[in-house]
């Protein structure tokens, strides 16, 4: 009987451990669902699903753990991924995570070959399953003989059409630490008919581009982190453009980058006297002072914002101007920030969210010699609060690799993220029964200027 | 015979050289000029100076002079203070700097305070003479009985009137990095009229102050780092307002605004491909994509620069549209742009340049219960690019308090910055003789609003 460890049970691991319970019965798996709190875990203990109170930190409650295991699942923050990479070297186990793969796990590249193992990262949604939809056509359209001329690439996790009843058309379905942070770790950067761009954060909301999914309507997006890595990653050679984006509704990002502009986003300086203010008098601190306008006139008039803006709706809807206390005795800026946005933007236990993709991949056809755009959209759409579409898109793609892998069916070693066929390809097929999948179009590519990028 | 050593003997050293060199005929003393590379040094050497070539991470030489010197002056960037202030305690040495003090070394405070040393930091110009200045009229302010409601302070370095032939009305008389860097290391803090403010980077250079210094002209002063520290540090309470800035000429701020808000400052990262880039190509790279439109148009537009605005005269001066090459093999967009401005804001070997400080301090009057306004003012003009007003006013007050220290005037030990009388006064009074003094004028407050804090 095989054991699959699953260390860290968050808010996201409710689909992958439901559909890992089904594979469990089918094959005769065991599954050990280890946290550091068991007691607030919803999932049913059964003869499949056991619970651990686990300590990454633990030396020997880990390497217990882990030395029983057959496959490890780490859903950890990625801090603590090395402490599972490292016992799992030991005990000679794989590692899948949804995370980023540090770049210093390269140094575990010849242990992992030389003991036939492999740790898959990157293996959730985004980063995840963009990567093997974008690989799938890349390397289509790669075999047809035709010319990648420029990539684009799109995810958002956002509320959905039937749950949107706030301004701002969003919802949080994942870390709201993260939205608020969001850009703030170094300038965007890619490249755009071979000329290489870089967006620094105080212009990276304004700088948009509208994208239509059908069904789904419009959306904005902006510039995702460094865009040039990913060159190399899904080996794209010279190509002239490569721009990766986050989306959010229309209108999001004009009044996001209001905080943005006025530093209420900063994680870097504890605020003064916080524990004694007001929402009013948190935004009013980021403000020039002056001796009988209001909060409202000050900040729409720094801020070039237009007294009929719809701006001022999404602004006021959040209660910044509210004279009601933050209620944080110690904070930065973007912890405020977040405190507000983690109440206003929660939610509700009967919303359902909503997880788009979109990539556009523009390319010179070999035998007609025309360019042409071919676009590939998904959108999922959650059941409740708890259900969501982003734990079903980070869940799934992760389950359906751990059966893979201790069935047999990926045999592949090392340190992998799934832009290689023997990963995307079944699961991609599987994810198809899920609801999960992609919508491709091809057209004549019209030689559009893409002014805002 | 006294033995003074210098460590460091870089661009602002002149002076303050000058200056002890008559000391020490006058007492007797001798004095070792140490540095990394000797050769470039155009002091003479003679009875009173000798050259030392010296590294202060090699413990051998640090140890040796220092062991050998009655007073050690650093003039190493900051970074290196501490090879100095160890070994300075080893021997039993005291030390003067004309850096910010770092806050580690409050930890040297019970040594010092044991052996009898002093480690007098700040006792430079911009830290140094501010303090100084400021000091002596709040403590006189404050012995009259008058209650202080508001201090402002600014400093700028720049080009004196009959050298300035450039759209900037700046050159460069300091560390050409600091002036690329500024308003980079956290948000500007200050408090008005009670209420603390913060000042993110991107909006600092928009939220400026005229003000006019008699005989010299209009400046603006933007924020500088953290006021609220000066609190403490002068010993203000609960003063309703402090505010520290800098000083340029009025129209630099909304120019240098354009490369903050294309990113261009940002020293984060590694240009792609600069080594083959032009100071069009590097412009562009912060730039959208477009088919046909010029660089120039794609700035303007992006920026919302008019096309009548003086921001672009500045910026077609500073060449950065012309199709030359940067000449860098590897650089960051800050590296770049200080490449850039070392060269066209360079002083030329006549020019002069300028050192200017001007203080505020709002009172209300203990005998007429009425608000006043008393403002301090201090201009210096240099001599030439080699003798600045730079140096001078970093060096002569470093020079003096070395003086002061040896001669037995200064008594005072452990870790000081000269906000005390025992210190300012003194240097204060001797600095007349070299034309650095202090014009004040007390006039009734016109409660302004200050729109741009």
């Amino acid at each position: 009987m095989k054991r699959i460890l699953i260390i860290g049970a968050g808010r996201s691991t409710s689909a992958m451990i439901d559909y890992l319970e089904k594979q469990a019965r089918k094959y005769s798996w065991n599954i050990v669902v280890a946290d550091k709190n068991t007691e607030h875990l919803t999932h049913k203990v059964n003869e499949i699903i056991s619970l651990s109170n686990f300590d990454i930190k633990d030396d020997l409650c880990r390497e217990d753990e882990i030395k029983r295991a057959d496959l490890v699942i780490s859903m950890l923050p990625v801090r603590f991924h090395k402490f599972a990479a490292i016992t799992c070297l030991k005990f000679s186990k794989s590692l899948i995570t949804a995370s980023y793969e540090p770049a210093e796990w390269k140094e575990f590249e010849a242990e992992l070959d030389e003991k036939g193992l492999l740790f898959l990262n990157e293996m959730g949604v985004d980063p995840g399953l963009d990567h093997m939809s974008a690989m799938k056509v890349i390397n289509r359209l790669k075999a047809e003989g035709h010319e990648l001329l420029g990539f684009e690439t799109f995810t958002g996790g956002l509320v959905a059409p039937e749950s949107d009843d706030n301004p701002w058309k969003y919802k949080i379905s994942w870390n709201p630490r993260n939205v608020v942070l969001a850009g703030q770790d170094g300038p965007a950067k890619f490249r755009q008919e071979g000329k290489y761009k870089y967006i620094p954060y105080n212009r990276l909301f304004r700088r948009t581009e509208i994208i239509e999914i059908e069904g789904f309507g419009k959306f904005e997006g902006y510039a995702n982190r460094d865009s040039l890595k990913y060159i190399e990653k899904y080996n794209l050679g010279n190509i002239p453009t490569i721009y990766r984006g986050t989306l959010r509704r229309p209108g999001f990002c004009r009044a996001w980058n209001v905080f943005v502009q006025l530093g209420a986003t900063d994680d870097t300086f504890q605020i003064e006297g916080i524990g004694d203010m007001t929402w009013r008098d948190f935004i009013n601190s980021f403000l020039y002072y002056h001796k009988s306008d209001s909060v409202e006139t000050k900040l729409y008039h720094y801020m070039h914002i237009d007294q009929d803006s719809d701006i001022i709706e999404k602004l006021e809807w959040l209660g910044i101007f509210d004279n009601i206390p933050v209620g944080l005795k110690k904070a930065t800026p973007a912890q405020v920030l977040e405190h507000l946005v983690k109440q206003k933007w929660q939610l509700k236990p009967d919303d359902k969210d909503m997880t788009v993709m979109w990539h556009k991949f523009i390319y010179s056809d070999v035998i007609t010699n025309k360019i042409k755009q071919l676009t590939s959209s998904m959108a999922v759409i959650g059941e409740n609060a708890e259900h969501t579409a982003m734990a079903k898109t980070v869940g799934l793609p992760l389950g359906i690799a751990a059966k893979l892998v201790l069935t047999g069916k990926i045999k592949l070693t090392g340190l992998q993220i799934p832009t290689i066929p023997e990963i995307y390809d079944p699961v991609l097929d599987e994810l198809k029964n899920y609801g999960i999948h992609f919508n491709e179009k091809i057209q004549e590519w019209k030689n559009q200027d893409y002014h805002y990028h």
